[in-house]
């Protein structure tokens, strides 16, 4: 493909995306394909000539598109949003015009210091405590990885590698396994899964606490759990706080957290994938509590700053931890001007050597939407979320499991679990909408997040007349099915009285 | 942003990347900027109002583009090459308009689906054996990680789990701690610095056992590393083996590696990054000697496969070791085909949960360019280290420091390291080629990889008349320097000597 054939099919793509985005309602929000589809439809070899790229833009339509979910439609509210943004998508297209990698500065200066740029304009935009920003005195600073587990890994594993070097000056009679051998983390048991899978990489066991009733992980909790395994002989690494757990946005408590944390010398990471977006906003200050004593925090900007994933923000209180954790350099790395400025090796702040050009795409989102295009992204979230729990409590067949926290309301049908589960199946098969159920102390509820790229109040009626409607009809069948007949007139008696008991329902749902 | 203000943008950034990769010869290679040139071009705050898109691009212009380094460039010689190509930059943006996150079957059944399909296309492009294939009976498959560096901690962490619960099961009178301070694994010291840190990152020691004078690892050397770790009380884990070392793109024999690895129940991963592109060819046959003993091994799209960064392809003979190191699930991540079908759940496969749809760009860039100009791509990249080999042997100045390999050539000019040093210095400030420099036994030497999206014949010749010009202006400034005047008198008359000698090497130096 020459120069000229690209102009061509790039600019095809550029309509072909703005065509899916602007009729993404038109998806059912879930595919209709079995497993297995997509492997019927291709052939088993790579075609030995090249094709025409007419020939492949059709075939994604024929055969991606159906096997897609749609994540940018307002009617995704599984998980937490993706929001990606239109500058955001030529940003990713522009790094991988430039085509670089950016594993040190002399690999393009343009790549290490405009993350550099954007972590310390997004560091003050969410009002962060000062030391994390690069152009701060102090050793802190910001790091674009690619998502939160990379985050909390690369906190767990700089924990990890400091505690030993500490241990082992204090406890010289102890060989490095015996030490190892002790470590021990901390996080709630309401924190995301990749929480536990880092512990699992570190090999390093993270015990998961007991959040208090409301799913919030305090001090005292921790504090408990750490004084009892430094008597048991064990060493505490870090605890890994959320803000806004996945289950239901609850905000472990940092102010006490840290306490326990600085008192007892234990790395304090947050995970705020999710709720950092509200650092932003004068009326979530509170979400901000604690966090000058934190050691390392995480935010997905593909969650709230309309980024496209991967884009996930790191802050170091002190990066020197990690880097001297992680550095192994090699002589076709080094370059004259290392060490020399205040200019960071990022390669030392991450897992993988290589490192894409993602400070583009943050820098033209940021710049076409502004701060108040940001915030008002995060408020509209809110705001719907507020409206779609409006409607749960106006009517009396849910109940609300958890406060409404940013784009988040957990609710439930009231009953058993059971009838959770077949209202979202109910749900899942006519794929007007996604949600996914999630369970705490032995009920199960529902998760319904504002996502997609850009929601409407129209869109969350659309949603929670289709949830109230199914559960409508879930009842009618239940009751149907309880009064079972045994013979065909029985049966015709019934469906008269059924007939009869869904117009009112049908009434009662308009 | 609007889809219609989208429209205008995105073809304004197509062309701005054709631009910029058909007219790339017109730049230096490196960039002229200093440490902190950004940092003093742009605002310290985000802007408050959105800025128009004509503005960000302009500035794209007028402060990225001046500190890039133009890896795309045929002038590029430094590390190994980070090839994109025009239909991989459009799957890239077509990915990012997607915009999904597929961590499960059901977050977009395309995404796992088609990444086992061009999976299976590249095993069989590649001719690796049968077992890696998912169409394949066993538990064996592909994945795309993000890069080598992450492949192989996959692997180590993988290997690493694996050897504790085997050690569990046959050393019940060991703990855990005390199973894992015993472990062990072997990389050779011409490994790429990602297997080190791997080793740092899995807390598991991997020494870096010596090549032998040709740079190969082989079966006897981790042999008798084994015995002895054996004897000492030591657990062997894993060894891996580099096709294509990041110094000279030396091959391990990976056959007799693998007798040992075989013997001694100990995991043989093949970090094949680079040389992973010969497989493809006939005549490098022997590169895939021992690959069906082999337990892992990865290969990175970008390198030679016209797929931008990041794009690693990681083949598992039993994807399960990794699965069932690694799966930690909750409620909210099943969906109802989970472990129903042969579809995997790729997030098991890999260090974080998110994950991008790369396929999109793979099978995109497969499909136009087909596999007969992939090889083409592989054979020009030989074929052109061949030009520039033959350019270094016909001149005596300068020597060979290991066989051409692929895209490599590995030389010297005669002399101390400092020359080699001083040479590559000129060559840095000048900013017309980029190469860097490497060490084995004591010597440097400067590595030529051939680099770039469209390298030709004539690139290759500039480079290596910019090299030898520089060299014999060295040579020149140092002859003048061994003979430098104490008097004005004396001045006068060197230069007259000098400018005869120069004159005299400007043409042997045509």
């Amino acid at each position: 493909m020459d120069a000229k054939e690209f102009r061509e099919f790039g600019k095809a793509a550029v309509d072909f995306v703005a065509d899916y985005l602007e009729n993404i309602r038109d998806h059912e929000v879930l595919p209709s394909v079995e497993p297995g589809y997509l492997l019927d439809l291709l052939p088993k070899d790579m075609p030995e000539e090249p094709e025409h790229w007419t020939e492949v833009l059709s075939d994604i339509n024929r055969v991606i598109k159906p096997g897609i979910t749609h994540w940018q439609s307002p009617n995704m509210h599984g998980y937490y949003p993706t929001s990606t943004s239109y500058p955001s998508i030529v940003g990713e297209m522009l790094a991988s015009g430039f085509g670089i990698i950016g594993f040190s500065w002399i690999c393009s200066p343009a790549c290490t210091e405009l993350e550099v740029v954007v972590m310390d304009w997004l560091a003050k935009f969410l009002k962060l405590p000062e030391h994390f920003q690069h152009a701060s005195d102090g050793p802190g600073g910001g790091v674009i990885q690619g998502s939160a587990s990379e985050a909390v890994l690369v906190a767990v594993l700089a924990a990890r590698e400091q505690a030993v070097i500490s241990c082992k000056e204090t406890h010289p009679e102890l060989s490095e396994s015996e030490v190892r051998g002790k470590l021990i983390a901390y996080s709630s048991d309401q924190s995301n899964s990749c929480i536990e899978k880092a512990g699992v990489l570190a090999a390093m066991p993270i015990k998961l606490l007991p959040a208090d009733d409301d799913l919030i992980l305090r001090g005292n909790t921790l504090r408990k759990a750490i004084e009892d395994d430094v008597a048991a002989g064990l060493i505490p690494v870090i605890c890994i706080a959320t803000l806004g757990t996945t289950g239901t946005c609850a905000y472990d408590d940092i102010d006490s957290l840290a306490d326990v944390c600085q008192a007892l010398n234990v790395w304090l990471h947050v995970d705020a994938a999710y709720a950092g977006g509200g650092f932003a906003l004068e009326e979530c200050t509170e979400l901000r509590r604690g966090l000058d004593r934190v050691d390392s925090l995480n935010f997905n900007l593909h969650k709230f700053m309309l980024v496209n994933f991967d884009c996930s923000a790191m802050w170091l209180k002190d990066a020197n931890k990690v880097v001297d954790s992680f550095n192994v350099d090699r002589i076709y790395l080094k370059h004259k001007h290392e060490g020399q400025s205040q200019i960071p090796d990022f390669r030392h702040w991450q897992i993988p050597l290589g490192r894409r050009f993602r400070a583009l795409k943050v820098w033209i989102t940021f710049r076409t939407l502004g701060a108040e295009g940001l915030r008002s992204h995060v408020r509209k979230h809110i705001a719907l979320a507020q409206q779609f729990e409006a409607f749960v409590r106006n009517d009396s067949r849910f109940e609300m499991v958890a406060p409404q926290a940013l784009g988040l309301v957990c609710f439930r049908p009231r009953g058993d679990n059971e009838h959770t589960a077949q209202l979202l199946q109910r749900l899942m098969e006519r794929k007007k909408i996604y949600m996914v159920k999630a369970e705490h102390a032995g009920r199960q509820f529902l998760r319904f997040a504002v996502c997609g790229m850009d929601a409407k109040p129209s869109d969350i009626e659309f949603a929670w007349t289709e949830i109230e409607t199914q559960l409508t009809a879930l009842l009618a069948e239940k009751s149907l099915a309880a009064r079972k007949p045994s013979n065909v007139s029985e049966l015709t008696q019934h469906f008269q009285m059924h007939l009869a008991s869904d117009s009112g329902t049908h009434e009662k749902s308009q």
